[in-house]
């Protein structure tokens, strides 16, 4: 089969082709549970540019050349003989992990704290290609509203945002509020998903206008301008003493800093861009009692309540399509801060 | 009436003496709903050095001189024409906020999130005093078994331990680990509340070995000795990954990036200590979805169960009896590390 | 003043006049921490229905002749000498009781179950008249948006529906199920809450296709004619199997057999309505390990909830209003089923 | 292979012989991800005699002849070839149900409520024989301390009172009260898992003053006498209002319309045994704002719990062993009230 595969890391990200578009062999699946899925879309993330930079190297074991991309969607293509409830041809989203629910992990639903658990487009190889190895259990049926393509980004960047939007809703009162630092890919799902779960004001902060007017079709309440004021104009609209519950999809430059100061006495700052540092005095943390969230992706039962409403139309993704032997163009897109929304490959 | 009163910070604790045992006008009640209590017992408590060291002086607006002491019990003296429900001689335990029950804060629970509530001994004059104006709803009864000069200290060591002991306990599970760094006032008494509150395993950390003793005999399961390896010795009892939940009262030195250390992945790190600082890169909060949690002292509620847990011997506080007018004493020995378990003083 | 007067109990409903317009003696504060509120509107509710039939006798130890209205909104007319955070002229809506803060269950949380607490309307004169005594502490101000007359019936009927919609809201997920049972003053509120708080889908069941039509003006997903086929029609809406939530606000006739034939296992039907009974087999609890709730109104905490949603255009009260000296009419037309929403005694 | 067969309902339990030890073939995986399990202990449960009562015929699709047996324990026989993790000879408790750890139930921890997942010895062949056919994942391996034999009611008895324990035990506070009724099989573990999860008081309440002694060396507080004033007795206990908790392992005769007598308003009354009816008027419900929860056996990850507080000594069976060709003698011991604790069948 045909697939973008990277051969070599690029740290400063100078290339004008970060993966090659090659031939290479078919995955054969690994257990009976497993399946192959021929993609129908896979997202492409900033995770796959820090990829390719090289971040990712000393937190997994993966050796190059590999193929990225972990937002894959598409139809099921062959099935493991202890397959039961799939067959050639279903439309599928796939959990960005390859799943052992028998792990008492999954069955605690923290599907990503599982131990040795592969992930492909990370691990192993991913969706930037023809043909996809993982498991069944790792699969979602689409129903007829929802094309593999225009829900793939939904399997990593909007799990994601429905993860922590989650998080955050089981605290939220009518009345409270709830600061989304950065409206790009995960932020604009998140506002959806909050306008959704939870009863609290949203208010968006962003550097872009373009961004904040996405913020507001997307159901933001108040959007606020990320520059030297930032704090200043969230305590305005806070009553002076910052929001319950502060997400910040950036992580890096002064986020986290400005982040932490417009998180409210008895609040909670959730933690999900990165690049940046958490600095802190211990006496700072305790007088206020806030506290500080680290996440990552959902399980599946939240990528099934994820696809529940997207197919009510609750929560609509941005695309730009390209295709799968354009991964390098779309991959420089996104780095020049050419997406609007999310880059989808297709076939 | 007497009252060892505070003149000067003194940075270093160099003074032979820190507070002056002299006459000061007796407290007046401000509201209807107020009270004064004769003192039976005042605790002292590391935060009181921390007060004369001047470090509370930018969070806390307080002009000396004025009275210490925020961990009272003692006898009802006096009642506001409003109050209902005690009376002259009862004996009681002040919550160490002078309550503002009406505010939407504590009808939410978070007694020490209400604005510009009262802290005696912290923002006003406290229990190192033979006389303390607090408020009726700030007072618990007490049952014969329990003498306000044994029981002072839960007011605020116990209460700070028993709230964060009981978030933890939400989430721990038989099998899983929680760990104790600091096995002092405050620290015994969590591994006491621990034992009754949930089922996992407790295992204390500390320096010394007298203090390890004391976890044991306070029902921790396994300690540990907090030296250069005690990262180590943490994952060697924790299948290699740190514990499900690490309670640390130090808070500063190497404690608060060895207690992060040693959180596994998913688990929560409580910061109760202070004097440190929290550094971590965000990538490694989101990879390990750890959470960093503050803690103040708990609400009325809470004091409430931990009196009822103390009455049935279930916690119990090593104590030091001095008297009100040897508050410096006490003082000296606190800070020379002299006191085991928690220093009183008593009429 | 004028106050409308209950002087007896009428169990079939039979008089033409059910209580008195009448001058009475102005009420006098008890506590320095009450309050007298000049009525700008009083909720006519079911539940005075019952009490002239004398339902309400045996559960509440009031003597006749008192006044009824337990859902009052309106302007501080006198604030006692502890009042604080209120002035005469503040227009303000009041929890249905007479709130104690300082006791243990209102810490928790429970207002409603405070012992001995005074329930103005119920156990004591109510706000069918030009003035009613009542707790400070009950008070909550109303935004200009919000008039007195308007939001009334919030003080019982919706907070009643909002305590028992954030009860469901806190299981139900996206793509799960609650079900209305009864479209009417509370449950046409319930119908707006859960829209809000709660992602699942909302059926509405009533006999009337007049209340369905509110239903889906409320945000109901879908509607099913409560007929002899009820049951059958919504395992139709819900894979055969019934919905995660069944809310009652009939509880009477065949609502709750037919009510807890259409919960799900593992699901909870909620009881808000009277007048029936519940009779289920203990082995059907069981096996399918459904949960039988009770409903109260809810807490002051869920009140400023409840005004937050309202006054952000959420929640949207169908009212008619009578006069004062009119409520024989407001109780007539409500017997009679001519009130469409809530009738609102206003001055 | 050798099984004790049941071939015949036996309403009245006149028969001297319920079931017939005699050759059957050995049962064959059906699914590459099941094992043979080689009996060390099968339990003996009154759910065994309401089988061969007939009662659950209506509840349970099953044909005449199988084996009963959902309470085992014992070895590793034969794996599948999908299985990973385990290998013959290797000592497990078995989860009673067939486990389908895929199913979206089983995801959110409802184990019990995955549809179609077989019920060794209810809907299917169980453990009254040498072999047993169940899913791998259904199998938790025992540490060395503890025997199949010793701990095989675990799996369903054990199970159950673990999971109601919890429940409870997420609402209770020190100071409050749990009333457990009924301390047979179930019952005595209750109050032990209740000793360690939860620090509420416990009450045992039973017929006879052996049980009420038995509580007692489980952890019990209390103890009272269920005779015809043993609601007066509970209410003694609990400041004549109630228990916050009461769990009723009776469920027949009076026991349900008294325990839910003494739930205090506010509570919750949890029901596990069964054979009789729940009878409650909506106003009683409604004005209490008491809850009735029905509760099955627990899941996976509660067993691995379980496990862990039995490997730590704090739950212990009471158990009394017999041959696995002695079922009837079980059977009838059980029935007439002989079996102290639980009756295990071992090889």
């Amino acid at each position: 089969m045909k697939a973008a595969v990277l051969h070599q890391y690029d740290p400063k990200l100078k290339n004008q082709d970060f993966v090659a578009w090659e031939e290479i062999p078919e995955p054969k699946l690994k257990r009976d549970t497993e399946v192959l899925v021929r993609i129908g879309g896979a997202g492409v993330c900033r995770t796959d540019l820090h990829i390719i930079e090289g971040i990712w190297r000393e937190k997994v074991d993966v050796q190059l050349p590999y193929v990225m991309g972990h937002e894959n969607a598409g139809w099921v293509e062959e099935v493991g003989r202890g397959v039961e409830g799939f067959k050639k041809g279903d439309p599928v989203i796939c959990h960005p992990l390859n799943l052992n629910c028998t792990a008492l992990a999954a069955r605690l639903g923290h599907d990503m704290h599982v131990e040795g658990a592969e992930f492909p487009g990370i691990s192993t190889n991913g969706g930037y290609a023809e043909l996809l190895r993982t498991g069944a259990s790792s699969l979602i049926k689409l129903p007829q509203t929802l094309a593999p393509k225009d829900v793939a980004p939904h399997a990593d960047a909007g799990l994601t945002a429905y993860h922590v939007a989650k998080k955050a809703a089981e605290h939220l009162r009518p009345g409270e509020r709830v600061v989304v630092i950065g409206v790009g890919g995960l932020g604009h799902i998140a506002i959806q998903v909050l306008s959704v779960v939870c009863p609290a004001d949203i208010i968006a902060l962003d550097r872009s206008e373009i961004a904040l007017e996405l913020a507001k079709e997307c159901g933001a309440h108040h959007t606020a301008k990320a520059d030297e004021n930032q704090v200043e104009a969230i305590r305005a609209l806070t009553d002076g003493k910052g929001a319950e519950a502060v997400i910040d999809f950036v992580g890096e430059g002064n986020s986290i800093a400005n982040g932490l100061a417009m998180t409210r006495n008895n609040g909670a700052y959730y933690i999900v861009g990165y690049g940046g540092e958490i600095r802190i005095s211990a006496i700072d943390m305790i007088t206020t009692e806030r506290r500080i969230i680290g996440n990552l992706v959902g399980n599946y039962a939240e990528l099934v309540e994820l696809m529940e409403l997207a197919n009510r139309g609750k929560v609509h993704l941005a695309t730009k399509h390209y295709r799968l032997d354009e991964a390098n163009q779309a991959l420089r897109d996104l780095n020049q801060g050419k997406v609007r929304g999310r880059a989808v490959l297709v076939p």
